[in-house]
This record gives structure tokens, sequence and C-alpha cells, in this order.
């Protein structure tokens, strides 16, 4: 079992995503600031982790505060931690779940603050992985047997607290006695699929297979691909699904192939307050992730770069969205807010 | 002004694409053995390319052999030459044209046929120059001004004896006065859009972007590419396409967003033997490719891998192909049976 982020004596540990899968290393992280800084620079990274991740944030903050003006600490540890990165709506729903928490607590004495909001933030943690699992097993019965799953990106137990979105779905098929494979896109720039997907599964000895981003397509046309499942970093009102470079084009290309597309999200994820994706920002992250690997420069000196982290896919091509409430489909505009009452 | 592939003192000479972009070194083949090994270990690559390289390997071949059993000897060099790759039909195009020319000169002294293989193959070089030219020139019409050009691997200077046939069309585009610039899919595995299109077009100061392969069709969603230009590796009868696995994903999501899909090839591209892109073999190469990024191991030990060096685009997708002739449209069985009388 790999354990994504742990509160632990006073302090948030998380496996570093950047290093793995050649180094399994922990980092420690002892204020908000620090968990922060882990945030943007993808230590930890996955819309449900991030959100836990910003609880456990604020909740170190909270000790970190002293007496004189709380509220205002607050805000300074909030605004800080919501800057790191903006498109997975996660992060925001987890401040905002510590915030009003915060305001019901004010007043209180700032031990009891403290307790309350570290245990809140592990009360995040738990219900996630609780969460993944609901979102498993009710996504499982939509796979179908002996095929290949296709995923792209890792929305796995290392993008959650535990278990998975996308990858909790594969797992409680297979718990369930399915026979299937996975391939796994390896998604660049990162490489989430490479190092953290296949990985994870080799963990659990789920078959998996590697390929590049623009193999897909081919897979599919194949017959091999049975159905696509993903996750998402954010999913507006009417469905389209914010998530992972190369969701937009593995969705039209499963469209296209007739391969069911499904994503597997905690009711977290939705943002109803946006009609459509157009209206998600979309994070534009550091040249130097497409012009190098590891470190070593793959393009030439002097190389202008695009790297939008995400993309949408419009929900015409998504064929569910499945929730720990269950499986919604088309018209998304009901379905979803039907989940989330 | 690039040189790929040159006849150079009895030698061949080609710059290791395998090097590039860091490194710009030239690699000198005195046997068709050794010109075999460069084909295969992608030293030049291309379909065109490859074509001239293999014409120049039986040429080195004519020049190794001895008196006796010449016949024998030219078996040998010309199946050593095709086991190379199995997908760019160019290869075989160009050994056979190879062996007809050395047929119709049985007999004659031994000089006089090492002489004029010699030639022959540098004919092939000089011709596949002056094709590509034209393709340029037929192409640049088709594409559209003040836009982005989306292009897939290599299919530049690099990857024929000069000027290229995608990046030949783009060359002749800004030549006619068309305000243009290109976006570069970085093309995993072997990473030819990144480390050779790229540098490639920088050398001609045609304003490139890289972009990852998954991030091409979130920018045709957009609508900043105007067109997309691909090479191809084989195109069947029905005008079915193999070219550099992906471009298959590349053409559906240009179609799905209503941008134009051309491939730019020379006629020795053509294998009009074949009904349908079904029948096109489709190399498999080494897992290493994937999991590796120069040298550096980017997934953990153990990884199961996929690497098919190719796919194929079926002709619905493609809106015209250009060939040194002009240009090809639907229905293909008829347009390319046009193009070769």
């Amino acid at each position: 079992m790999v354990e994504t982020i742990q509160w632990k004596d006073g302090a948030v540990v998380m496996i570093d995503q950047t290093r793995l899968p050649l180094h399994v290393e922990y980092v420690t992280c002892r204020t908000y600031q620090e968990v922060a800084t882990a945030i943007r620079d993808m230590i930890i990274r996955g819309a449900p982790a991030i959100g836990v991740a910003a609880a456990m944030g604020v909740a170190l903050g909270a000790m970190q505060a002293d007496e004189g003006d709380l509220d205002g600490q607050m805000e300074t540890i909030c605004e800080t931690l919501a800057k790191t990165r903006p498109t997975a709506v996660n992060l925001f729903w987890a401040i905002d779940r510590m915030k009003r928490l915060y305001q019901s607590l004010r007043g209180r004495p700032i031990a009891e603050i403290r307790e309350r909001m570290v245990t809140e933030a592990q009360v995040v943690r738990a219900e996630d992985i609780a969460i993944c699992r609901a979102i498993g097993d009710h996504g499982a019965e939509l796979v179908p047997d002996h095929k290949t799953v296709l995923t792209h990106c890792n929305a796995g137990a290392l993008a959650t607290a535990g278990y998975g979105t996308a990858l909790g779905v594969i797992r409680s098929a297979v718990a369930a006695g399915k026979q299937v494979d996975v391939f796994a896109d390896e998604t660049r720039p990162f490489l989430q699929g490479a190092r953290l997907t296949v990985w994870e599964l080799q963990q659990d000895g789920i078959p998996t297979t590697l390929i590049t981003d623009n193999m897909a397509g081919h897979f599919m046309k194949t017959g091999r691909i049975g159905c696509v499942v993903v996750g998402a970093d954010r999913i507006a009102a009417n469905g389209d699904v914010a998530n992972k470079v190369g969701t937009y084009s593995v969705a039209v290309l499963a469209r296209e192939n007739g391969v069911p597309f499904f994503v597997a999200a905690p009711i977290s994820t939705l943002d109803l307050t946006l009609a459509s994706g157009d209206q998600i920002p979309i994070e534009q992250r550091a040249a130097a992730e497409v012009t190098h690997v590891f470190g070593h420069r793959i393009a030439p000196e002097g190389t202008a770069v695009q790297n939008p982290a995400f993309d949408v896919t419009p929900s015409r091509y998504v064929s569910a969205i499945i929730t720990e409430k269950g499986v919604a489909r088309a018209p998304y505009e009901e379905s979803l807010r039907k989940m989330v009452r």
C-alpha cells in the first residue's frame, strides 16, 4: 500500500513524486510554506491529493500561528496555499472547508482551534480514501471483462490519499474478478504514466503496458482497448472535464473508435459555479519540463515551448462520470446537480 | 544547409541523427554492412533518406564485390540492406532501382559496373532534393497564410537528401511570402520533432514552437492550427498512409476540428501493390526506446512496453497527398494511379 500523504508527529509526510520510480523517498513538511512549495513543485500532485495536502497545509499553518491577529494569519496561510496551482478545484475546495471550520471556531482557545484543524485535515484524508473506494466500486461494473483499460496520467493512489480514482475503478474491477490489463500513456511532459501509474500498478500485480501518448489512438483502432478511464482536475456544470493535457485527444480518439470514455472523480472535483469548461483556468508550466527529461536536454538551446498542463474535454465525448455517489450520464447539467444534493 | 547524406571519397557520410541536436557529428560508412547498421540504428532515418542511403549502400557493396559470383554477392548486399527496416517502402524502391541497373549491366567489366552504380546512387540523391523542392512548391499554395502549421515527427531535410517533404512544403510557403509559424510535436519515443525538426527549422529562422504529442489536440481545438503537414513511410493504393506513430491521432484530431490534414511524400513512397494500409508491415522497435530517454530510465524496472514505430491513417482523414507530380485528392484509387503514369 502506497502512503501518498500522512500526518505524522505534527508534520506532513509525502512520498516525493518527482523522484519516483527510481527513488522511493519521503519529504517532511513542517510549515504551510513547505506544503505550498511541495504542491507547486509537484512533489505531491493529482487533484484529490492536492486537496488533502492543502487541508494539512492549513492545519500546519494553524499550528504555526500565534494568538495575535489570527484571522489575518489564517487569511495569509489560505492565500499562500491557494496560489500554488490554478486548475484542480480540489485545492480550493479543501481550503474553503478548512476556512469554514476556522470561522466556526473563532473566539475559541487557540489550542482547541489547532486541535480541531489538525483533526479535520486528517478527516479529509480518511474521507478521500473512502470516497475512492466508493468510486472504484461504482465504476467496476462499467469496465468490460477480458479487455484492456487505457488510462492517461496518474489518477491512482498517488493522486489521492489512497486507492485512486481511475486506478481505483481498475482495482475494484480486478477485485471483482474481471480479467483486465492496463495500457498506461506515459503522459509527457511530467511522465506521470511512465513513472507513477506503472510503478503503482506493479505493486498491485495488475498487468500494465507502457505506451507513449501518441500510440493510444493506434491501439484503440486495433480494437484492443475496452474502455478508457481517467481522473479529473475540475468538472464544470455541463460535464466538461479539465484533466491532464492529452485527455482531450484520448477522448476524441475513443469516440472515433467506439470505445467508452469514463471520468472518475470525487464530488469535490465538481465546480458547478462554472457553466462550461471554457471558464476553467489552464495552468501553464515551465518550458524546461518539455525541453528536459530528468535534467537532460532533449531540444536545442533557445527552443520556444508551449506547456499547458491541462486541457478541457467537452462533455459530449464523456460516456459517464463516476463519483462516490454513483454514475452520472448526459445530460450532465441534471445528473451532476443531482449528485451534489 | 544541412547535409543529411553524401557520397564522399568512396564512402557514405551521414549526419548522426541519434546525436542531434546537442552534438553535430558525422558518421562515415565504408561498407554496405555499415550502411545497413546506420539505417537500423536510425543514424539516418526518414523514408526518402533511407532510400538514398540504401542506394548508396548497394553502390558501396558493388565497390566491395570481387569478380567471382557477382550475382550472388549483389543478392546478399541487397538482402542485407532490405532487412534493416520493414515499413518505409522507399528502402525497397531504391534497392530495386539499383538491382535493375545491375541486371542491365551484367557481363560488363566490373570497373564499369562499379562506376555506374556509384553514379546512380548519386543520381538518386540529387533527384530526391529536386523532388522535395517540387513537393514543396505544389504544397505551398495549400498552406493557410497567417496561421500555424502543425507537423509530427521530422519530414524535413534530415528525412530526405535535402529540403524535406512536409518541411519542404513549409519552406516553400515561407519562400512564397506566407506568414506561418510551426508547431512541432516532440514525437516520442525517438523525439524526432524535439531533436530534429526544431533544430532544422531554427537553422532556417522559421519560428517554431515545441509541444508534447498530447498537446496537439488542445491547440487544434483552440483554432490556432491552420493545417497539418506530415510525411509518409508508405502509402497504399487507396490513400491509406503509414507514417510515424501518432500520425493517426493527429489526423483524427484534425478532422474533428476542421483542420486540413496534408501528407507530403515522393512518388517512391506509393506502394500501389497494396490495396489498403492494413497490409503495410508495422515495425516494432525495442522497449528501451520507450523506457529510456537518452539512456536515462524513466519507467520502473520490468516495465512491459509496446513500441510500434508507425501507425496507419485511413485515407478518409487525409485532405490531400502532395507529391512531386502535384496534389492528389480523394478518391485516391484514381488520383494516385494517375500520378504514377
